[in-house]
């Protein structure tokens, strides 16, 4: 089945099968009043002038059409929410109280070992649901709510699931989230090295093994432990780090040859050489910053360095109830200063590269999956620009419309 | 015609007819298991336990009810976009390159002038659509994009057609928003207050009028020229003020009686005590200091001095791109450390009387108008909480449904 994407307003798209650093980040193929021909699910061809012939046209003038989003970086299986936390917060308890009271990590790992996986799959599929909508088409899924085995596989049996009803999505064990309350830290950090990465390795549960490197959670010691292990099994590393503050995060994701290092948000110069040097994808966490009132980082110094920056949502219940990753892209260009064309960049092509699937999704070009959003908007600035409300009239994933009516745009 | 929102999880609304202040803004109705029966338009009646019969039922199980939003800062009618501003400031252009680049506010001037009646008006009614899929069901929009008596009219006139349609829009007239590059800023304020207030007055084209009374722009004796020659002729006066610097505007606003006092972000202990002295409504911008990286104001310090809080949108094309006032209420918790219940007050009741409309919306009551959202979350802490994404699954103007399928919280 043929089908072509006519008319377009402006097609934009980072180009190439890897993350992309530096200038080239803002540098991308632009094609005004464009066609874009889709073939079984994959990109046939793309232009400008005549579209080709179609089994079927889908009219986007005057639209703006991209690449699908890639949120590579979520916590989007979870028992519970936390809402009561924020009216707490905002009553000025701190976080010792809300912890006292019940809250924090540790409750929604109580939540998530009570729900049963079905629960928690229909309740992540409803979440990507909800981000489909809004333009992401796929995604990376941690677990790191169960910090036991029978719950952590349980996360990462949902994220299977996910996997086999939409196709891109990224599994990553995060038994090293947290601590659990009825273990050293000696002890928890032997049995996720020993126990718990060889078994979610031999039964094929994860692509990626990650650990929360900060101040008060795992050291960067821990951290290059944990990972390793999970190279010795196949598992590829990546790293929470500089979140609260710099322990030595960046330069053992640099060590240990991570795809990438999340958050970062208090990385400096030395670490920004690190993740350079390291070759390491910078996945910065802009929603949690604004939610949590804390500083975004350096993007600006991170791209000038010629580190590859992509952007992610950060979903979790705790430190960021958001699915929107346009939000995310809104606030990393205000407060990260990058450009809207940079920050496409981010949100797509160096996201797919740093949950490996950079191949295939992540930029329109033939031979990728047809995975592609038709945003009511003419142009890349405002998409950015219009933050808020929706954009994404209709939302293709290898070719099939995930969202939006035929006619949306014609009424 | 009769019909009964049954089950409804959580209903929640603030009650009065006036602005409620103090510890009263944070108490508020809240019913479970719930029920509202609407009556040609109107609430009829409303409780818990067995609902009344009626023509329609709408089931709201598991989900929260709330009086509809009530945007009550806007600048809705204007011609043109500044998407390219954005891009050139996060590229390090200074205000004063851009200007020279021709942008800023007097290039949404000429992009006004030059749009037809017609044209403005097909744009405003989209995006007022647009923020009734967000809950909005009632908004203020302002004039000022002419600087001259065509074009302000031209703007007035499509808010008169807004009014016309869709019932609860205000309509201020903010000829006092920049000054025009062709006259002396003397000549400007006697024009506006002795022909052009006089003359749109007379058509009946506003319901307020306004200034913008800030560092650069109209001085407080200025702006309480202006508002009193609105009065003179029936105008409601409301100002905005120190959004740049104090400069004497909440003073000016207690003076002459407005109604609402809009921006505040840099306003003092001072300036706040004018507020409480002068019985004005303080309007808080929380989406435009998130754009422009401004500070937020002290929301607290307002609601703890007796000041009534209400929260806008501030839509407009240069400082606050932005439709979605739930976005707003979720910073201006945030960032103004308002409760959840505070912030539902300041976004109906509260907008509404500074909009003169709590008579009639604002709060679920026997005999207000049925405006009301049905939101697809179960308390109104989830709401402030999940942002990013749109929780409306319903939203009723008068009884009417505007958005949202029947089935939709079914499927």
């Amino acid at each position: 089945m043929k089908r072509v994407f006519k008319n377009i307003g402006e097609l934009k798209t980072a180009t190439g099968s890897v993350a992309v650093c530096g200038k080239a980040q803002g540098e991308l193929l632009t094609l005004h009043n464009a066609w874009l021909l889709e073939e079984d699910g994959v990109i046939a061809a793309l232009g400008t002038g005549k579209p080709p012939k179609a089994d079927k046209t889908v009219d986007c003038r005057g639209k703006l059409v991209t690449a699908g989003l890639v949120d590579c970086h979520t916590h989007l299986v979870f028992g519970g929410w936390r809402e009561h936390e924020l009216a707490m917060k905002l009553a000025g308890k701190t976080y010792l109280e809300i912890l006292a009271a019940g809250g924090g990590i540790l409750s929604t790992v109580r939540e998530t070992r009570r729900a049963s996986e079905d629960e928690l799959y229909e309740k992540t599929r409803g979440l990507f649901l909800e981000m489909l909508v809004y333009g992401t088409t796929a995604v990376e899924i941690k677990s790191g709510y169960g910090l036991d085995l029978e719950t952590e596989k349980k996360q990462l049996r949902v994220v299977r699931r996910m996997k086999e009803e939409f196709g891109d999505v990224a599994a990553t064990f995060l038994g090293a989230h947290a601590f659990p309350e009825d273990m050293t830290h000696e002890a928890y950090v032997n049995w996720l090295c020993e126990e718990a990465i060889p078994q979610i390795a031999e039964e094929g549960l994860a692509d990626f093994c990650d650990a929360f490197c900060d101040d008060g959670v795992f050291t960067a010691e821990e951290s290059e432990r944990i990972l390793n292990a999970g190279k010795r099994f196949g598992l590829i590393p990546k790293l929470h780090a500089d979140e609260i503050r710099e322990i030595g995060g960046t330069q053992a994701a640099a060590r240990v040859g991570a795809v990438s290092c999340d958050h970062l948000s208090e990385t400096g110069e030395e670490g920004i050489r690190a993740l350079r040097d390291g070759g390491v994808i910078a996945v910065m966490l802009p929603a949690t910053s604004f939610y949590l009132k804390k500083p975004y980082g350096d993007f600006r110094g991170m791209i000038d360095a010629g580190v590859p920056v992509a952007v992610a949502t950060d979903m979790n219940p705790g430190s960021s109830p958001n699915l929107c990753l346009p939000f995310a892209m809104t606030a990393g260009c205000l407060y990260g200063r990058l450009t809207p064309s940079e920050m496409l960049t981010a949100a797509t092509l160096n996201g797919a590269a740093a949950i490996g699937m950079a191949d295939r999704i992540g930029t329109l070009e033939p031979g990728k999956q047809a995975d592609l959003v038709v945003w009511d908007t003419e142009n890349l600035d405002r998409l950015i620009y219009r933050y808020g409300t929706n954009r994404a009239v209709a939302v293709f994933k290898r070719g099939v419309r995930m969202t939006g009516k035929e006619n949306l745009w014609n009424v």
